[in-house]
């Protein structure tokens, strides 16, 4: 079974949704806006189709399930006005894993639907909507989500930096739980290959789902630097080691457990899905930009609690969502109340002291 | 709000898919197999097409959604296989109203998936689920739930004998809760006019989602009778009419609540589907049929408890499933055990004196 898969099945459903729709997010939604707003344009522009489906790969449920559909749906809407074509039939698929709560989404769909089409046009097309369960990363002999050509848009945010599985071959990683400084290098090669896997799959299982021209925009957690052990990329799991670490000190937690434990998660620089995007050849890079969230993104919200504006509170609770699951089914659960109250001291500690920050690698691509 | 969305929305998830999960669906199913793999032998011997868009409309959650998929892709398969053709594509959509339990649907699709594939022969093609929340009666403008011209066989099983709403103009009907022969005649009439306008709806809404020379198959419990207060297709609200009317009479439920409670629901005859199939125009008629199951449909299982062995217990439970959310939301939950406590007395008093069974009806039609 998928290490994701795991992860999602074995999360309250409500707890593991958080960090997709958290107000942080949205923000990675909002400040990636400009690349598909692009992208979704020229797919319009280059033939003005007469239905356009568009995939939306891990799109969890909460408010920020529709609020991507909304926004490319807008876009479409205001093109076709303004050249005063007749409007498209939408087609949205809204993927994720089985263990997503696909009842919520379907229960808002009503409303939601209700609001979109005072907010577009007069004129504006049928939009079909379908939940699609399912891994995206084809496990047996390349299964894929959907039918070949049946795509015109695909996209994912926040999703394609989880690995299908722990890599193999960590156990030199002892107390760390991720790739850190003090990592071995085959531990490092052991991520990037899983990694390399696991993309390189997806673009082949998706370059079959798209049609000739379709497009695709990705935005994963990554990182600037080449270096896959940068403080950027791994910060907030190196503090969740620390956290496990000053427990085990404590006796808290078995040193075994720890040395066993890993977050199947991959962190790639740019140049690294250029690299694989080249490699597999299904696609064409039409833009490849890097953009950074604050952890403490809430902190020029003026209408939000004081809770809210805690900035540790709210890294961990983002973190606590993924991270949950994962700890729960490894170490038990009765430590989570714990771990989690002392990470969020380390990191309100951090965030008052220094700026950190989520990189994000946004890649929009063409089917070649 | 429609009527059988409130039913579906109110009612616990469990309660609500108990009916079309019970072992008597299951039989109806089975019954009007030979009906269902005449239609999808047909459709696919027509052409040998290279996909098969399927949905199940009304789908429920649990066992039997499944069920009749396996049914209907055993079919082509063994069909395929025997004359050496390349097994065709398979797309299935399963469909209900959007408060069905669609998470359970989808997390044991996987087991499902692998089960199926075991039981199809070498070489069979790929199936892609999706799921697809809305309400089968087109509201607003025609609303279709699918593209136009994409689906190839459309399949419902005892959901269509459920109306949009309450028929208008009920208030004469008092202490009956359908259509009863003590219901003066424009009771009768405003059923039908409900029923009516439901249908063909329905027919038109599928008419323009299926491609030309596509089939469906539609099971409605019905009647035989002309008559649309016969006993065959109302004695089971009859009888929870009676054990409302006697905690009426008992004080614990008020006249005025009892005289404005009516089931939406219509059980046609053969003439009065296919009076509506003709008068809408876009279906031909290949089949029409009539099977009739036993209230007491378990009475020959040997595997099963006393309790299931109960015919009492077995259909109270199932008209409970569908009823409780109405009873509910017009009387309040508090005389809920009540109710159904007495109902089931006074049916397994019945089942022990006399042979009841649910007539079904079912049309197995072809897009002209």
């Amino acid at each position: 079974m998928e290490v994701v898969q795991v992860l999602h099945m074995n999360g309250g459903v409500g707890e593991t949704s958080y960090a997709k729709n958290s107000l942080l997010q949205q923000k990675v939604i909002t400040m990636t806006k400009p690349i598909t707003e692009d992208a979704i344009t020229k797919l319009y522009c280059s033939k003005y189709p007469d239905e356009i489906a568009i995939a939306d790969l891990g799109c969890s449920s909460g408010p920020n399930t529709f609020f991507l559909v909304s926004e490319l749906l807008k876009v479409v809407d205001s093109v076709r006005q303004k050249i005063g074509q007749k409007s498209p039939e939408y087609q949205v698929f809204l993927n994720d894993l089985p263990g997503n709560d696909f009842n919520t989404i379907f229960r808002s769909l009503s409303d939601f639907q209700n609001k979109l089409r005072k907010q577009l046009g007069p004129g504006n097309g049928p939009c079909f909507f379908t939940g699609v369960p399912g891994s995206f990363y084809g496990r047996l002999l390349m299964k894929l989500l959907f039918r070949k050509n049946s795509l015109h848009f695909v996209h994912s945010s926040y999703s394609l930096h989880w690995l299908s599985q722990v890599p193999q071959g960590l156990e030199s990683n002892k107390r760390n739980i991720y790739m850190a400084s003090t990592s071995p290098p085959d531990v490092l090669k052991a991520y990037y290959v899983q990694f390399q896997k696991n993309f390189s799959l997806f673009l082949k299982c998706r370059s079959e789902e798209l049609v000739d021209g379709g497009r695709m925009v990705l935005t994963l957690i990554g990182r600037r630097s080449d270096d896959p052990s940068s403080k950027e990329c791994c910060y907030f799991w190196e503090l969740l080691a620390i956290a496990l670490s000053d427990m085990l000190v404590e006796g808290l937690i078995e040193e075994e457990k720890l040395n066993s434990f890993n977050i199947p998660m991959y962190t790639p620089s740019p140049a690294e899905v250029k690299y694989e995007v080249v490699k597999e050849g299904s696609f064409n890079i039409d833009r490849l930009e890097v953009t950074e969230v604050n952890w403490n993104a809430y902190q020029d919200e003026t209408d939000l609690s004081d809770a809210f504006k805690d900035g540790g509170y709210n890294v961990a609770k983002c973190i606590r969502a993924v991270a949950e699951p994962l700890l729960a089914s490894h170490f038990g659960e009765g430590i989570l109340d714990e771990v989690f109250r002392r990470y969020r001291e380390i990191i309100s500690d951090r965030v008052s002291k220094e700026k950190n920050e989520f990189v994000n690698v946004t890649v929009s691509l063409i089917k070649a």
